[in-house]
């Protein structure tokens, strides 16, 4: 496969992703939107980055379906993919990022038009820890980022639908068991792409991106994945 | 296959997408109902429409599983259909909504007879932007749609229940990650034809069909699945 | 397969079925339960039993996974069992539903006989409508039996745990679209059987088996089964 | 497959599914996280211990997928495997438990610093009954784990995710059917190694591990699988 097509369905993939995943959490945050307020707040949130993981993993199969710079790397490690075409994946993820979540914001508009005070809306776009402590939230996001990518790596894909949605059971399932204490970026791209947009976007009153932060689900992540990369190796 | 058989297997199909759509909506709006008030509202709605969708597109399998407007048109557009089925399509999509609604609420009846008030009934049937501001609810449709055509053209369906159940996946992450603003048509005859029959149904103190906002979940889904069409035969 | 063969797997997967969903309710209704006042009865409820039909049907694969006497008699109209054989299918699911329902009760004694009032759980184990009305009550389990006949006739069941997830995502929209009304019985068995079992099972200060109600619960679905076999054998 | 493999597979497996799964119930039980008091707590639970049965049987695919000294158990007694492997499945899960809770706890460390009181975590870890008396304790144990292991020893496992997956969808209508009662341990590794984690872990303010009712959690699932097995041998 091209480079450009690895970029275009990569990029694809990921702008789907963080599309349904922001607007996921978006739904329960933003007032006047019939999600908000409902009941379920966590299980609409897990549900729905889920499930987008399945949408946006179905659209970037041809590119074979990374949509997560960690992945990425841990596929690169494990040899599946030549080094030299890591920098395409991580640029198209990273584009795809700020794209799902520039859109998620167009579909919200009105929603954040007609907030009171959007000084809340961060935790929309990319993560936060519940209570700061960068070597335990490290810890946090190294720890569900390897489940991920081991599970990933010892479950080849080999059939589509079936293969997609079995990496969105286990996406639920971080989600629940592994997702509180940072919001569980366990993808760099998921973050920092919405956490670059959240900057940039035109959102009245908003927060600041937190750039001291923005470092650990981006290497927690690798860092997760390349220790689940070298497991694969040294058991498979 | 025949226009008589594309008509069936699509009247049918639609007819049972909307009768358990709708049914999950009325099942958390109407009180009388074991259903109503005991929480996670908009997961009902979302998981009931969801696999409301996977209901109906495995009953009209023989005629491809559209059960929507918009995605005949996208596959038209596609070469997948010829144009001149799509009537025969839009027509048989239309008159199941109207069908799927009015079984609703007979299945429902003594609910809606038991309300005080059934001002409020309108969102069972059809879609109302929580926030009204056309062109951005319609861009809201528009992204919505977008991401359920593509996700279609791009994993064509092979095999029954996995490829339905592909399907599922994504129309639930979508009423999560997108539904809030406007309550996601994303199909102008789960739309349009649910309005039709609240227009006509006997239910005493209703409120009216709002014609005005009518035409956004019809355009917006057609406009988002063309959009999606003309990108994958850009891309595939 | 013998007689004794579908007697045995019919009442093994019936039991599993009702065992598991009357437990659903039960795990809402009782107190002393950890699932009790947590929020989203109804969502437990209906994924209880959704995910009940999954197990029970699986069980039951030897004998066809029908665990229904609804869907016994649209089989055995569209000639895939004998009609010899159909009261042997009927007799296993009733006794399976009476088994289940007193496994059920076993499981929850404690929780039971630390009630201060058992006057509410009839709901356990059988449906009462929300709003009597028997004609439309009739009507409510006619419709939402013959969208589940009309499925599983439409998309014979092939392979395994593929087939039984495909009714199990029917079941449960139909519970979330279908359910609110009358409790949605859906199957003979599931509601008569554990009726009897309740008029006789010793639980303490409990509420009478409401017979006048039950052939609705009965009937209903027979006939709406009745009805799906009738549309498929014109349609297919 | 060597015993050093099947040590290295069924610890790893069990090793997440304790894990996610004690992270799940962490995530509702502890405050300072972001799943805290959304609602739908037991809907988190069941279905991160089931999404969670998912990711770790997938993972000890090599070995069986047991992770689960009750499932070993009846795989040995229909003949599945040797005697004298059964010590080696054993040991594995019994330490993966261990394994499993002690990262949950470090993936959470914040968070059980940051409670004012600690009395009420040993539910993280281990089952207690809501209302104790060990004779009923143990026929809803054993009931619970019946189930399971029939299904699995009645539907043999053939391909991957959607065998897992159907695992899963069991576990989760157990966990809504017959959870509340005791909180369904069905799984010796699942309960003593998580408890003897939780009675070693540096848990300020911590609670027992009530070794007094830690034998139920072992031999009640034990039993309900010999029963299984023995049901299995008698009809198969």
């Amino acid at each position: 496969m091209s480079n450009v097509d690895v970029f275009m369905w990569e990029f694809l993939g990921t702008t789907i992703l963080c599309l349904l995943g922001n607007g996921s959490v978006a739904a329960v945050v933003l007032k006047n939107s019939y999600s908000h307020g409902t009941g379920g707040d966590w299980i609409i949130i897990v549900l729905g980055w889920g499930f987008g993981v399945f949408a946006g993993a179905s659209i970037a199969a041809p590119s074979g379906a990374h949509i997560n710079p960690a992945v990425s790397l841990a596929v690169a490690i494990s040899g599946g993919i030549p080094w030299s075409t890591l920098p395409v994946y991580w640029a198209a993820q990273m584009l795809g990022g700020i794209a799902g979540a520039s859109l998620c914001w167009a579909a919200f508009k009105l929603q954040f038009d007609n907030m009171d005070d959007n000084s809340g809306t961060r935790g929309i776009f990319c993560t936060t820890p519940f209570v700061k402590g960068l070597p335990w939230n490290m810890a946090t996001e190294v720890i569900a980022t390897f489940v991920l990518v081991f599970f990933i790596l010892t479950n080849p894909q080999a059939n589509g639908a079936l293969s997609y949605g079995a990496v969105t059971f286990v996406i639920i399932t971080i989600g629940f068991g592994l997702g509180g204490p940072t919001g569980y970026a366990v993808n760099p791209a998921r973050d920092l792409g919405p956490r670059i947009a959240y900057w940039f976007l035109p959102i009245k009153g908003k927060a600041g991106p937190d750039w001291s932060y923005s470092w650990v689900p981006v290497f927690g992540p690798l860092l997760g994945a390349a220790l689940a990369a070298g497991l694969g190796l040294l058991v498979m």
